[in-house]
């Protein structure tokens, strides 16, 4: 038995003894150890390999728990291959270990006031409208909505939105429109065609965690630019791209999720002189996109980019419906054709009834009225929620102060730690996300997400009253470091 | 100006006076290299570098052409930066040199006999069945439809599934199953998840591209297995499992795609009784299942594996509607765990939309129905096309004979080339697949696919005629070495 040819990666996430364990039990299983031979006793296999005693006798016990291995007291370790039928295949060690585990949550109760997460629930006539539409789509196109479509999109709905694009100034000549499975797929078709496994990405930190996971399970090296009441820092910016060299910024310069955050227009424009000085590529993540309560909407990036630089993806998720998963991508054409390319490797494209049944909402106008009644109602959310902050909080807590999208972001006052106020406020019916949820490189662990564009004016109210009274029972605890200053909203 | 620094690299696809220019172009949007300075000549540079002057020269031309560099004669070559106004962001040197360019295949004509992609073409009471349901799905769960929802799937056609594959035995207690956007996601998705770039896997040669090209663009090496009449040769897999120890063996046992074979049961279980020895995963693509036309159904492979080894995956798009992107896969759970995370990072999940209309057409024995009708249908083509070759063909041209399935694929005697067939044909109007579209490994430019399954009978009988008289003409060219054996039909 040439016990020597075996070698252990100890950069590996597997345990030596498990790798140790896997490697005997395919010996065992394909017949290199046969039925009945004798395992070298652990303290000469220890020896032979330069591992500790314990780490071989625990591969052995894993064998002996798995059926392959039999240990007779004084006689030593004996191969039993026909328990070796029982054995199932070891997956985990055959999975990529860049992949990150989602992360979890406890679902909230049916009857909590959840701020945790934003359900749509479209009123009356929105539904015989979408009911209509699917009709419609149907009886007009069916022939080419069942049959496999382009890639690229279904011919319609890709054309009327590059000429809504192009209005708004988000489209060049020189660019090219791809629909896909959401702006989530937007980004994993972009790590696919710009980022190779350890290359560097910068975002938001502290981001919603599909973009973080998404480029961590590509094996991508992940950044993040803090964010304040006014987004990104371009300071910081600077320094990243310099450090760095990414291959890519994402940032969501409207209504950042989770801290509701949007970059002003001189903050825009800088980014956008970075990008060409560092001759780095710029997605922008403009899924909250019509869902302005306040203000006037400011320019995208994309509209401002002279250089062809700004990728600008975009969804119907937020502004329409989330179950169906129809977004695009506004690129380069020679962007857009390799997103393309990978987009038709990854699914062949996106639904096309889905797809065709937007068309229809979008092209009789039913979207755009859709999205009044959501900016409607959000607005009146995000005026519940901002008062009831002011009125309730303690002055300790911060929060900010966006102008649209779903997301509130709270900063409790040093040492309070968000994920023991949830514990206290699931015990009162209350549930949202803590902020480690969205770390990239810093710790959050003392902010949270307040979503507030699910919930009624007062369900939320009554919801940040929960918040407040833990929070003023806890606070004594934190008044120690809150004096001497407001701290930063990051 | 320390022009040392700059380096190349030989192995990069972006030849080197590429990388030259686009440093150099950096330097000057920069201000590393200011407006009016004046650049090494070229030979200097070269020396410098210890790069060809050719090199050298060519990249100074680009940046001439970019407008970044002003040569004047007998005086050098300046920077003249104003001119890098107008100079767009170099993305061919940015993308991921393992992206494969897709498959180009100029389009058929409207009125040409199409045997290279199958259109679907639902009679009457199916499209009203579909327009119903739609309506039926909205009706009756419309919040759950139009909301986010679970990574694995919509609830109701998840459970619908899961108890069918129980029942055909395709599904067992520690399996799990997720529903994926058709079988293209579900490799996309195990690419992710069990196999790292560099790493190997094998899969049939012929196989469809966007098989191949899935793998390829991931970075992973993709070796071929030869598909003979019965399918991929068992011995030949023993071989290249212990020659190349890949992560994974994708097959698709029933009417593979390009070729309509089917692997034989006792080779269904020497790849399984493999699989256990080589402890190496099989994916089993089973787009084709409940398309059979003649003979009995054959066991799965996840049937028959009793070591947890094989991955299912299967798709409504062949057996119904592939516009609609719903597929499945049943896996091990550990294995379906982390495919579940990774499809939650790619598209959140699948279009809810669709998966509640097919849960509907399921539920209510539409699809039973369609599938029969499609099946009656597919016979009757399947019919015509072998007898057409039988009668029509010259003796030396092989074809297959599956029994269900799309695909026939043709092997022309040598020195014919199926591409220099395919451009006389599009002249009579017939268009079809040559080989190399398929190949892996090996060159399948004397062979082609014919789509039966989306002609009716007498156009493919017409087809196949155009083709029988060409080749008949082209005959004599072949006939020197057709003589002497029926050539293998790889």
């Amino acid at each position: 038995m040439n016990w020597q040819t075996l070698s252990f990666d100890s950069g590996s996430p597997v345990p030596i003894y498990r790798q140790l364990s896997a490697r005997l039990a395919g010996w065992i299983r394909e017949g290199v150890l046969p039925d009945g031979s004798r395992l070298l006793p652990t303290r000469e296999l220890a020896g032979l390999l330069g591992l500790n005693r314990t780490t071989v006798a625990a591969a052995y016990e894993a064998l002996e728990q798995d059926g392959l291995l039999k240990a007779h007291v004084g006689r030593g370790s004996f191969v039993c291959s026909t328990g070796g039928r029982a054995v199932r295949f070891d997956w985990e060690t055959r999975f990529r270990p860049s992949l990150p585990a989602p992360p979890s949550f406890p679902p909230a109760e049916p009857d909590s006031l959840n701020f945790a997460s934003w359900r749509h629930r479209p009123s009356g006539w929105a539904m015989t409208a979408l009911r209509d539409a699917a009709g419609q789509a149907l009886d007009r196109d069916a022939a080419a909505i069942l049959q496999l479509g382009p890639s690229e999109g279904y011919g319609p709905l890709r054309e009327w939105l590059w000429s809504g694009m192009q209005a708004a100034g988000n489209a060049r000549p020189e660019d090219d429109l791809l629909v896909t499975s959401g702006c989530q797929q937007g980004l994993d078709l972009l790590a696919k065609v710009l980022v190779a496994p350890g290359e560097s990405v910068l975002i938001e930190d502290p981001v919603y965690p599909g973009a973080r996971d998404l480029f961590l399970a590509a094996g991508v090296q992940v950044h993040g630019l803090a964010v304040g009441a006014e987004g990104i820092f371009t300071t910081e910016l600077e320094q990243e791209l310099a450090r760095r060299r990414p291959r890519l910024v994402v940032v969501t310069p409207n209504f950042q999720n989770p801290t509701g955050a949007s970059l002003p227009l001189e903050a825009r424009r800088e980014v956008l002189r970075l990008a060409a000085r560092f001759q780095t590529p710029i997605v922008e993540n403009d899924v909250y996109a019509g869902l302005r309560y306040r203000g006037e909407d400011l320019p995208t990036l994309k509209s401002l980019d002279t250089e062809g630089l700004v990728i600008y993806l975009r969804s119907f998720s937020k502004a329409a419906f989330p179950g169906l998963r129809v977004g695009w991508c506004v690129a380069p054409r020679a962007v857009a054709r390799r997103l393309i390319a990978a987009k038709q490797l990854t699914d062949l494209h996106t639904d096309q009834l889905s797809q065709a049944v937007l068309y229809r909402l979008a092209a009789d106008g039913i979207l755009e009225r859709y999205l009044s009644e959501l900016r409607a109602t959000g607005s009146a959310r995000l005026e519940a929620a901002l008062s009831a902050c002011c009125d309730l909080l303690p002055a300790e807590v911060e929060f900010s102060a966006p102008n649209g999208g779903a997301h509130l972001w709270l900063h409790l006052p040093a040492p309070l730690d968000a994920s023991d106020l949830l514990a206290r406020a699931r015990d009162h019916g209350v549930v949202f996300l803590p902020g480690r949820f969205f770390d990239v490189s810093r710790s959050h662990s003392g902010a949270l997400r307040l979503t507030f564009a699910g919930l009624e004016p007062d369900q939320i109210r009554r919801g940040i009253a929960v918040l407040a009274d833990l929070l003023h029972a806890l606070a004594p605890a934190a008044q120690g470091r809150s004096e001497g200053g407001v701290p930063a909203l990051v």
